[in-house]
């Protein structure tokens, strides 16, 4: 198969010059190697670091079309899932521990980076991907494969500090800061966990819709400060998906003694007092996406308790003005592209 | 007993006005209730929160000399520590957990606060004290009382994080910021816990010691930026105990990914990047002292693993000099005051 010509054999859109417009362009993918899948792509979800770091973190839905002759565990036409990584070493120890976002060599991300034979990736905004079966992950057919995208990158993302850090406790207590593609799936998760959730949220017309619609047991608007005071102590987890800066004591001293604040935006910096930390012996993490174990059973979670992603599906053609939509935060919850139907 | 003349019994040193300067005085000290041990103090060490709060933290060692009718567990004669808190509510979920420095009342601490009772803790410059049972620990007889009293501030404020964050896996690796009365401390459990140590310190004068002495197994100065960028990635845990302002993102650089990093310094503040923690799913954790089943555990460990803080054993009469020795950072590596003999 190496011998075969390269032919543009891609379709997808992409930003091609510095204004970042997206448009149509023809590609090239790898040839299918022995441990690879070749999946058409039927839907792929938007995310906010598509606006903020000018790339594409790609989430992504399809149907195995052909597979290797070594792929053991995924055969034609079953329904499966892309992260934001396509490869790693296979061979550090944290890719033995199915943790290979952590990979030392860094995870192969799947969209602009470089994968080990040299080719760059070309993300999900395309027609179909070749990956390593171990990056593919298996999505049941009861799940429709549009909800199932933003799980890949949005869901993992807050799954992974949850289950890190034991917030699957029924009873316990949950904020979580902003609801956007993030924060409504850690209300969910939260919800089918058993805790108590409340979310902290800039904006009051979500209000009705997290607590009717998601579930939430509570919700408040950060710029209320006695709202916000209201909560001190209180709070057993938070988890942060906000993308813009903000302060961080105000929010610390809602967690309880020994609470957990896990860190999944990218504010400009962190700053806060020691004092909100050392004195209730808190926990301040980072987090970004998960390893494949994790991902795979965030993916049968999510089946099995009837969890899916609040979802706008849009045609490709929409993409330029669903990110626009994005920045004002205008979407409940999540953009999904149908490619299947609309890249032609 | 309530009915007892309250009398000027017990004899200590204290700052008597705005200068800070210690000075011998006379006192009361509450009289022993059904629940109470009461305490002659043989050792004190001297805290380095002594200067920068402007507070005395005490930690105490001594001999029981009177035990009140419930109490059951500490008999006459027994050796005994008393460390930075001596009172709680004993009805909260953290009393309840034996976490009682996170009390949801604050726990009673054990200089110049308010008690249960009314009347304001004395600290342990002074002869004798009067404490609730539960808040005081027994000492092994084979255990020198001068090595005790750094163990009932120093010693746990490092041992609590580090069983916290399950620091004591034999073959990873911890870095110790700071080598003074804490981070010492850090040093010495890190080597009975079969960690590697690397001691990241501002002063050069402790290698040898450090190295020797305390065991580390590597050394850096911390203005030697080429010493700490090669330690890139490679600690699974840092504790923090400097209590100067430094920044944290070079030190964040340090941990593997997942590693944990344990501040238990008061800086003025702390301030990184989103990217130092989120990429390698850090943690930023923060403590100050432990609970009572914690203290009791670690003085057992030390006991059993003959694991002594190293000090300088002072007459009373040199606490202030002491106290201006510690700004100095001029202490190897903890004061301990000889109350029995000195306080006269």
């Amino acid at each position: 198969m190496d011998s075969q010509t390269k032919t543009e054999n891609c379709l997808g859109w992409a930003a091609t010059d510095p204004t970042g417009v997206l448009s149509p362009y023809k590609f090239s993918r790898r040839p299918l190697g022995s441990d690879d899948v070749s999946i058409k792509i039927t839907h792929c979800g938007v995310c906010y670091a598509d606006v903020i770091w000018s790339r594409n973190i790609h989430e992504i839905a399809g149907i195995v079309k052909e597979v290797g002759s070594n792929v053991q565990g995924i055969k034609v036409g079953d329904h499966v899932g892309v992260g934001t990584y396509v490869n790693s070493c296979r061979n550090c120890e944290y890719c033995n521990d199915g943790v290979e976002v952590q990979c030392v060599k860094g995870p192969v991300f799947t969209f602009n980076h470089i994968d080990v034979d040299g080719t760059v990736t070309k993300g999900g905004y395309s027609s179909h991907i070749v990956v390593h079966e171990r990056y593919c992950f298996k999505i049941p057919n009861n799940y429709p494969l549009a909800s199932a995208a933003p799980l890949l990158c949005a869901g993992i993302t807050v799954y992974t500090p949850m289950m890190r850090y034991n917030m699957n406790q029924p009873g316990k207590s949950l904020g979580v800061i902003g609801l956007g593609g993030l924060g409504h799936m850690a209300v969910k998760f939260g919800k089918a966990f058993g805790l108590s959730v409340t979310v902290l949220s800039t904006s009051t017309s979500k209000k009705e819709e997290a607590l009717s619609l998601l579930g939430a047991d509570n919700f408040i608007v950060t710029s209320d400060q006695e709202q916000v005071k209201g909560l001190s102590k209180s709070l057993d987890f938070i988890i942060d998906t906000a993308s813009g800066d903000h302060p961080f004591d105000p929010y610390l001293s809602l967690l309880k003694s020994a609470g957990v604040y896990a860190l999944v935006g990218f504010p400009s910096e962190i700053k806060f007092s020691p004092a909100s930390l050392n004195m209730g012996m808190k926990t301040f993490a980072g987090s970004v996406t998960g390893g494949t174990k994790m991902i795979q059973e965030m993916i049968s979670f999510c089946a099995a308790r009837k969890i899916y992603p609040q979802i706008e599906v849009i045609p490709i053609q929409y993409a330029n003005e669903a990110l626009e939509r994005l920045v004002k935060k205008d979407v409940k919850y999540r953009f999904v592209i149908d490619i299947e139907n609309t890249l032609k």
